[in-house]
C-alpha cells in the first residue's frame, strides 16, 4: 500500500496488540511516530474548528441512550445504580440536543462498539476508537460536507508541515498526501459508485450499504478523498433525514479516503420532525420508548442540523500511511481479542 | 459561597440534573458560561503542557484493569467479547506504562466511578467527570507538585483574561481569583492539616484520608490554593510510593482549592518497583494476578514517575464560582441519579 520503512517487518504480519506486547507496541517508533501525527492533527482539527465558531465539549462516554446506526456491531450495557445504561457507540442524539445550547458544535468523542471477531482482519475497525464529532444546526448536508472536506483539507496540509519527520519516518509520500488535497474532492451518488464498483468486477447490491470490501476496493481507484451520497435508507441510523422527494434516499454522505484505505466519514442532514424520528424508530424494529429523554426532546423540538462523525483512528491510518487502523492507537482493541 | 447573580435562583435548591430537564441545563445561561470557561481552562491547560514538552495521548475508556484507589466508589463491569473488563475508575496504571514510549504525557481523560448515593449532595461528586491526568518520567514528588502548581496558576491566569465575560457573567469575583495565584501555594503535612482540623473544632482521625467535610473546612479557612502532603498508608492507591524513611506515609499530595470549594487534585511520586508493588496489592488485599498486564510489565520495569490527576469539572467549579459540581458538565452524572 505505501512503501513503509517502519512497517515492513509488521506489514506481513499484522498481528494486533496484545496483553504480552503492550511494551512493544508503546516502544516501538512507528506507533510514537503515529500517536505524534495523531496529535498534530488533532491541534490541527481543533484550531480549523474553533476559529470558524464551534465550540467543543466534552461526550458522555455512558448514558440510557445511545446510537443504534452502528451497522451491526454489539452495544455494550452497563450497571448505573440499577438502570440499564449503554457505552456511547457515538453521541449523535447528545450533539442534536445540544444544539438547543450552542448552534455550532463538536466532540473528540471516544465510542465503543463491538464489531465481529471477522472484522479484526479487514485492518479497519476498532473496538475502541475515536471520533471528530460535528454538528451545525440550521447546516444543510451540502454544508456539513463543505466543513468535512474543509477540515480534512486543513489538517492535511498542516501536518504535512507540523509532522514532517515523523511523516517521513513512517516512510509516508507527503507529495501524494499533498497532491489528494490540492483541488476539490470528487463525489459519487450511492448508486453511481455501485455502477462504477460493477466495473471494477465487484458485485455490489443497489439497496444495501457499500461493505468494508467495495469501499476499499473503489477506494484503491481513487487519488484523492471523495464522497458517497444518497445512502440508501435502512443502511443507516434513524437520525439521517429521507429526502422528501426519493423516498428511501437519505440526505447523508460517506467521506471516502484514496488509496484504499476506505471510509473516513459518516453524516448527514439530520431528521428533527418528531413524528418522523418516531416513524423511523420504528421501522427499524425498535420501540421508540427505548430512546427515552431523546424523544421527549424531539417532540418539544429540536434544531434541524447537519454533522459528521469523521473517525480520528482511520484518518490517522490514512494521513501516517499506516497498515492497520490499530497502530494509530496507544491501547488498541481489536474486536475479538483480549488486549490492555 | 460567591455573589453569582446566575446561580442566585438555584443555589439554595441545589438540584441536580434529571432525564426532564437536560434541555433546561444545557439552555441556562449559566451552564453555557461554565462550559466556555471550562474550554478556556482546556485550551490553556493544553498549552501550558505542550510548550513544556508533554505528549497528549487519548487514554483508554475500558480496560482488563483499572485504578483501585477510588476511596470506596464502585467500579463497573463490562463484558469485552467474554472478558470482564472495567470502565477507567482513572488511567493511572496505563499513563505508568506509556513512560516506556514518552517521558512526559498528558491525558484529558474520562472516568466512571459509582460514588455512594449520599455523595450526590456534597455539591462535589459526579459519578461521570475528567482528569487533566499528568505524568513525568523521573519525576519526584515535589517536581510533580510544581508542575500541578504551575499549571493551575496559568489556566487561572489565562481565563480571568480569556474568558473574562463568561466569569463576569456569573458574577465570580475575579481579583479574588487573580489574589489566589498571586503568590506561591501554601503547604500542610496532613499532620498539620489534621492538628489544624482540630483548632477549627473537627474531629478527624491521623491515619485516615481527611474527608470531604474536613476538605471542605480547612478549604473555606484559605484564600489561595494549598497542598497537603504526606497522606498515610491505606488512603491511597498502591501505586503511590511509601517514603522509605517513613514508613506508613505516602510520597503523595492532594492539591485542595480555597474558598469552600476542596480538593482539586491528587498525585504522587509512583512506586515502580515489581517487589513492592505486588507487596502494596496484597496490603489492599487483593491479588496481584487480578492486575494481569500491569504486573507483568512491572516485572519487566517500569520507568519511575511521579504525577497527578486534576478534577476537571471541580476545577471548573472553583474557576466558574459554581454552588455544584455538576454545574460544570454538559451532561452531569450525579451519584445515584438517573439523568440524560
Amino acid at each position: 500500500m505505501t512503501t513503509n520503512r517502519l512497517l515492513n517487518r509488521e506489514t506481513h504480519r499484522g498481528v494486533p496488540v496484545r496483553s504480552a506486547n503492550l511494551r512493544e507496541h508503546l516502544e516501538s517508533p512507528r506507533t510514537q511516530a503515529a500517536l505524534r501525527i495523531q496529535q498534530g492533527m488533532l491541534t490541527s482539527a481543533r484550531d480549523y474548528l474553533v476559529h470558524r465558531g464551534f465550540v467543543e465539549l466534552l461526550p458522555p462516554i455512558i448514558g440510557p441512550v445511545t446510537d443504534p446506526g452502528a451497522r451491526g456491531a454489539k452495544q455494550v450495557d452497563v450497571d448505573f445504580y440499577g438502570h440499564r445504561y449503554k457505552l456511547m457507540t457515538s453521541a449523535i442524539l447528545y450533539k442534536q440536543a445540544s444544539l438547543t445550547a450552542f448552534d455550532k458544535l463538536f466532540y473528540i468523542a471516544p465510542n465503543i462498539r463491538l464489531e465481529s471477531p471477522e472484522s479484526a482482519s479487514t485492518s479497519r475497525h476498532l473496538a475502541e476508537f475515536h471520533q471528530i464529532d460535528v454538528e451545525i444546526a440550521g447546516a444543510t448536508r451540502d454544508q456539513a460536507m463543505r466543513v468535512a472536506e474543509d477540515l480534512v483539507v486543513h489538517v492535511l496540509r498542516d501536518v504535512i508541515v507540523s509532522r514532517s519527520s515523523h511523516l517521513a519516518a513512517l516512510g509516508r509520500n507527503c507529495d501524494r498526501l499533498a497532491r489528494a488535497v490540492a483541488g476539490p474532492f470528487g463525489r459519487y451518488t450511492h448508486t453511481a459508485a455501485v455502477e462504477h464498483l460493477h466495473e471494477l468486477g465487484h458485485d455490489q447490491h443497489h439497496g444495501t450499504e457499500i461493505d468494508w470490501q467495495a469501499e476499499s476496493l473503489i477506494s484503491q481507484a481513487n487519488e484523492r478523498p471523495f464522497f458517497i451520497t444518497e445512502y440508501p435508507k435502512g443502511s443507516r441510523g434513524f437520525y439521517d433525514r429521507e429526502n422528501c422527494e426519493q423516498p428511501g434516499v437519505l440526505q447523508s454522505f460517506d467521506l471516502l479516503a484514496p488509496e484504499g484505505y476506505g471510509e473516513l466519514c459518516s453524516g448527514s442532514e439530520r431528521e428533527n420532525e418528531y413524528s418522523k424520528i418516531v416513524t423511523r424508530i420504528r421501522e427499524t424494529g425498535e420501540n421508540p420508548s427505548k430512546y427515552g429523554w431523546y424523544v421527549d426532546l424531539a417532540r418539544e423540538g429540536i434544531p434541524p442540523s447537519a454533522g459528521f462523525g469523521l473517525g480520528l483512528e482511520r484518518f490517522t491510518r490514512y494521513v501516517a500511511g499506516l497498515h492497520s487502523v490499530w497502530q494509530a492507537s496507544a491501547y488498541p482493541k481489536v474486536p475479538g481479542v483480549a488486549s490492555p
